[in-house]
């Protein structure tokens, strides 16, 4: 009994993927019952690193989905679509799907995840989150027996490798940027990445794992790293943190009927002690706090052909064993009854609290005219709005002007902002070139 | 429809299981289905933090693990007798088991997957290593796809803490070790953690779930930490190393027809830049390298109520999924076929490359009457067995001696052994206090 896989994309985790299948020595025993059916491509004349013959190679993706020798479709074309419609045909046609495709899963997750129940095949998506580490499956199956708290990553391995450059070279944004671009790292169009929006597709993802709810997504809250500077990073440093951008998902309340969550992607001042402080280059790491396991970090390549393979085929894996143990339980409509770690049947959306609710620690740097009666003056309409400050600390002078840095106490966003709006409005302050969270 | 639980054990871990399945709020809800049906225990009368009515509990555990009734048989007494008779028994008797207990497993392993396969019932083991840290089923499942290439683990959380403490305090070995049985990291009969022998029982089963068959247990070279003194540890400090008792099983070929295996644990010198440089106190992680997923490290609690009891629990979730879809395929006696990713079905022995086949650099330290003419002489003597060195470092004095610290190149330890043969014969050599192995 061979399974049949059709593989819809051979770019960069294609390949990695058919390279894994076709050369299965040293790896599990089950990979030699997958069979690499019919592989869909836009274009016939690419020259690819893998060959296929003629017959299996098609572009008319449609006729892979329905085909119905296919077992398990497996979607590593990327984009929205055809991607979504793609998908969704497969399921109409009782396949199984994996896909590494965040963007689409945190975008129509709820109608991909709807049919796929209704027809009693899998989706899984290992490799949607953090490449080659293991975190989607650990998630749905070795955590299950935890009330999960949070879930805080660096999920983004160009921004996490541009902040590390920074940091280390003492560089700015733009350079580093134009030179990640040069060697790879970053798409010639950076949107994605360094504007947060992948991290908050990943974060959404996870989340919704994490406490067993569907999340909509414009109402995760986004900020990229754009604005970063090499001065922030120095001052960083020498407070005792590094920039990361995280994504975040927690409970926002302890009480056991609150299910309201955070989820949330910005840049963030971390202490050089935490784990995830460590995390440079284009490494992921996620940590994950549950009751009772604790703390628990997994830490890895978060892209490339790979890794991200790895995840596709682990994926492939775990359907083709489900099958072999064959599925003997059905619902009322006769439907196969999916196990339910490992399918999404959360139906509810998770309420997330608006970001101004948000209670942090900030950092703030202002430019002022003069910092003796600046300082008294911010110390004052910060303790109005009742924020009150852990350090101010007079840096040095940019410019001619005063340079100041202030940390907070844990504060209530949307207090912080009020302070900051007033201040605005203080003749002595120039500008305010950066307000960061501090974890 | 509930699944029917048997608890063999109230300690601490089987404490930890019970309250998370009388606490299932904001946890998976298939939690709600797991029921405890009855309490195996040593004695009634001990007062607990988890009360049971009467009926429920015994002290006549044979029979939860034959009652008709009983689902799933959970194995948290630890020990190897009765632990493993009663484990083989609730097989005999058509029940899954989940079990913490790595000593049992390392030893009987091979005698309860046999009977475990034969009986068509998984025995599930993800809180016998690293407690809380997912790394058993992510080995199964998430990472199946993989050649794996090595696994190095800190997987003893008192060896980790005795070590952190003694780097952090410079303090010794046995003032440390006191210090940690009184604070309760360490037990009254400290042997089986200090002497390496509960991380070797560990290393032994994540090996043959990484490399895919059985592992015979006296086959792993153990070394344990009683020997480590303040000195080699603040020298390795010094030379931009830390000491940790590292668990590592590894290929030691990469030609894809060899499947000899190096499984050994040992104290090692570590990089300080290395990712399990930094994990400290009762931490563990285990770092895997797999093609082509590359290195993925998870890190995290290795012990404790809360961790080891969100394993067991999260593997009798686990099983009662896929009790859920139903298991449909049976081969040719009728038994049902086991998820060839959970059950462990390899039959054949690791073959296990004996320690002096080994290929490592070398850290060892000497204690002699005159360091010049000892430096020269060392050289040479080390020279003839071609061993080639990386530093020589006259550290200092100690009781008049010249005290003077090598570092090799990579060498194969059985030449390696031989020339420190030939040294100790030397006159000007008083003793030879630390030899240890560097990552």
């Amino acid at each position: 009994m061979a399974f049949k896989v059709g593989l819809l994309g051979l770019g960069t985790v294609g390949t990695g993927t058919a390279e894994i299948l076709l050369h299965p020595a040293q790896r599990h025993p089950l990979l030699q019952e997958i069979e690499i059916h019919r592989v869909g491509v836009r274009s016939l004349d690419k020259p690819r690193r893998v060959q296929f013959p003629a017959e299996m190679i098609t572009t008319d993706l449609e006729s892979i989905v329905t085909d119905p020798a296919v077992d398990i479709v497996v979607e590593v074309m990327g984009g929205l679509e055809p991607a979504r419609s793609l998908m969704l045909t497969a399921i109409q046609h009782g396949k199984h799907v994996v896909t590494a495709n965040k963007a689409a899963i945190a975008r129509y997750g709820d109608e991909i995840f709807t049919a796929a129940n209704a027809a009693g095949v899998y989706v899984l998506l290992e490799a949607a989150v953090a490449g080659g580490i293991p975190v989607i499956e650990p998630l749905k199956q070795s955590l299950c027996s935890n009330r999960i708290q949070a879930l805080t990553g660096i999920v983004n391995g160009t921004t996490n490798y541009i902040l590390s450059r920074m940091q280390t070279e003492g560089s700015d944004f733009d350079a580093v940027l134009a030179d990640a671009q040069r060697l790879g790292y970053a798409e010639s169009d950076p949107t994605a990445d360094v504007d947060g929006l992948d991290a908050a597709d990943k974060i959404a993802i996870l989340a919704s794992l994490a406490f067993g709810g569907r999340i909509k997504l414009p109402e995760v809250y986004c900020e990229g790293i754009r604005k970063i500077s090499a001065a922030d990073i120095t001052y960083a440093e020498r407070l005792g943190f590094v920039i990361k951008l995280l994504a975040t998902a927690k409970r926002d309340s302890e009480e056991l009927d609150s299910d309201l969550l955070q989820v949330r992607v910005h840049p963030t001042l971390v202490p050089k002690t935490h784990p995830l402080a460590s995390v440079n280059g284009v490494y992921n790491a996620i940590l994950i706090e549950g009751d009772p396991v604790g703390q628990v970090m997994f830490f890895g390549p978060g892209a490339g052909s790979g890794p991200t393979a790895s995840a596709v085929v682990a994926d492939i894996l775990n359907i083709a064993a489900i099958l072999k143990v064959g599925r003997a339980a059905t619902d009322a409509n006769g439907t196969p009854i999916l196990d339910p770690l490992l399918s999404c049947s959360h139906q509810d959306y998770c309420p997330i609290a608006p970001i101004e609710a948000l209670v942090t620690r900030f950092y703030v740097r202002f430019l002022a005219k003069d910092s003796a009666g600046v300082i008294g003056y911010l110390g004052t309409c910060f303790g109005k709005h009742e924020v009150s400050l852990e350090s101010v600390v007079q840096i040095g002078m940019r410019d001619d002007l005063a340079e100041i840095v202030v940390i907070t106490h844990d504060v209530r966003e949307g207090n912080f902002r009020q302070a900051l709006t007033e201040i605005q409005t203080f003749d002595a302050i120039v500008s305010i070139p950066s307000v960061l969270r501090v974890l």
